[in-house]
């Protein structure tokens, strides 16, 4: 027997499977331990053949490139490997541009899927050009940051920066299947694997009071990487994640902006900071934490959330606090110029109480002004 | 009265609307002379206000911004304007550069919509850029050439062309309407208007004899622009279309597969010519006539079917034959590395008679052994 297909045999038990139900585009998260080798027998049962591309980075790339590649060859899907250099300042149009290259010189049909094996650039930049290309190309989001597994890999947003904005360019592409194997996390740089860790407690806060629960009586499991800790809070994200998504696919109808929870006062901090600072996850951190300030302000929650969700996050390593000389005039303009205010108007989403939410119309002067 | 308004009274009565059935995403394609002043009011009917964009070339933007922008300020939506040169060597990704940027700066957000005035490389392009930016802006296509208003505009189909080819990158984004003024086409140069008029033809040869019967007797009135007769052709094409269009939003189930009648071939000839001697519609023509001959050569039809379309072509004054130079073998080539090939596989549309096609699969060699 080889290796993959032993793999598959002692994988096969723990693999859970949570549905994004979009109707046609409909599709699967696969969420284990030691999963990679699912790629290639996935992507053959709905009828894949002949060849695929893998596009990576050079880091991930080193390291899980060739069972990924042997999973795909066992399942007589040739893969062209495209890598590009690590980090956000790749995710632009330059890159872009090598990436369609090089697709297009492998001589790419409709019918090749294109596997996505990275952390939140890859998947953006990746997703962005299997929605692009030829209008429109198979993708597989294999997410390899904890971030990217519980939030970006599912849902189909992709996006590239822009020289005056983050993700100002992008579509939504579903994938046909995302699958987010948990070991690969051993290998994440801890602090970006805590950094994860915020938007798994995001959920909690929106969404489950008991996840919240089960992340802040585990933690300690969670930070030393437990797979069935991992298996847990990765699969009860996706599921959360995927139920906003089917209600809610482009983010029309308000029931994907309470995944914004925290993230309009992140998403100022890391434009002030240049995104150099602090990790996406970081900001998310300080932005829950403010936001559930704002929220108290409003008379929308008590004290005791604001302390819960300020205590679980820096119990976990994350920073609670806007960095100094951010001043609140300067946090407004940001929050004013994304993408997401409508006319001017912000859909805040305030907290009631772990596990609650609610949505307010704010000005971005308003929000700032209770910082 | 304002003149705008004074236009939208003496033209209400003969404005006609096909409706594409997408669902969620369907909208209607309004034809008639002298509707250009609609397009404000239906977009405030339609909920927009405050801003649009207005994507135009040059040539065009001269003769048609000024009452495009008197409507669309008459009905509240202070419209922001870009102009790009004219001509299919500006669908690349340097000028949609400029498009991303110009829009950004002049703040856009998701409820801006860009309305793109001209052929089909401002459809295309003003698609790409709204289906694109912020993963998605509202779209509306007002096409100024025969060719984009009896094809490209409806459907949703938009594309940029990449050194390695056309249109090898785009998505499927479909606009909130579709405008189709034939008063325009008055403007259009009269290669254009005949290369346009290959299209149509193209409607009657697959889907509805009556049609190419119409065409046939009613060519000089055509050629002299008479306006009902345009109304009329232009409506039947698009009702071709948005049925086609409804059944196959993203040609995934072979009934969009029937346009590509003639353009199979048709598409092979551009490549090899450049696109610099012939017009879209030119090569189509050319391409349909061959593909009737290949037709003729697998026995799905006579002689008859061949010469009245050759004829009705000539009439129209279209080229028919293959320019002298391009062997069979380079144009087989050339089919097999068209986007729309799988795994080598080309879907081949066949005339059995006119107003009646069949699908058949061939390799490119296939095809070309019987030109």
């Amino acid at each position: 027997m080889s290796r993959a297909a032993e793999a598959r045999v002692t994988m096969s038990e723990r693999v859970e499977e949570i549905v994004v139900d979009l109707g046609p585009r409909s599709y699967p998260v696969l969420v284990g331990a030691n999963v990679l080798a699912l790629v290639g027998p996935r992507l053959a049962a709905l009828g894949f053949r002949n060849r695929c591309a893998v596009l990576t980075s050079e880091r991930i790339g080193a390291l899980y490139r060739e069972p990924l590649q042997a999973s795909l060859r066992e399942a007589e899907l040739e893969p062209v490997v495209v890598e590009i250099p690590d980090g956000e300042e790749h995710k632009n149009f330059a890159w872009l541009a090598v990436i369609y290259d090089r697709l297009i010189e492998a001589g790419i049909d409709r019918r090749t899927p294109i596997v996505a094996l990275g952390g939140g650039v890859i998947g953006d930049l990746g997703g962005f050009a299997a929605g692009t290309l030829l209008r429109g190309l198979p993708l597989v989001q294999v997410p390899t940051t904890l971030l990217a597994q519980v939030d970006a890999a599912v849902g189909g947003k992709t996006g590239v920066n822009h020289a005056l904005g983050k993700n100002l360019v992008g579509v939504f592409h579903q994938p046909q299947f995302v699958l987010a194997d948990v070991e690969v996390l051993r290998t994440l740089p801890r602090r970006e694997f805590v950094a994860g860790l915020a938007e798994v407690i995001k959920y909690g806060v929106i969404f489950e009071a008991a996840l919240f629960r089960h992340i802040d009586r585990h933690l300690d499991g969670l930070l030393a990487l437990r797979r069935d800790l991992l298996v847990s809070v990765v699969t009860a994200s996706c599921r959360h994640k995927a139920a906003v998504v089917a209600a809610d696919e482009r983010e029309e109808h308000g029931q994907r902006t309470v995944l914004n929870f925290g993230h309009t006062i992140g998403h100022a901090i890391e434009t002030l900071t240049d995104y150099k600072q602090l990790l996406h996850g970081e900001a998310v951190a300080i932005g829950m934490v403010a936001a559930a300030r704002v929220s108290r302000a409003l008379g929308c929650c008590g004290s005791e959330t604001v302390e819960r969700l300020e205590g679980l996050l820096q119990r976990a390593g994350l920073p609670t606090e806007i960095p100094r000389g951010l001043k609140p005039g300067a946090i407004a303009l940001a929050m004013q110029t994304d993408k997401k205010s409508a006319a001017g108007r912000i859909r805040f989403v305030a907290v009631e109480e772990i596990g609650r939410t609610r949505l307010i119309d704010l000005s971005a002067a308003e929000i700032a002004s209770q910082l």
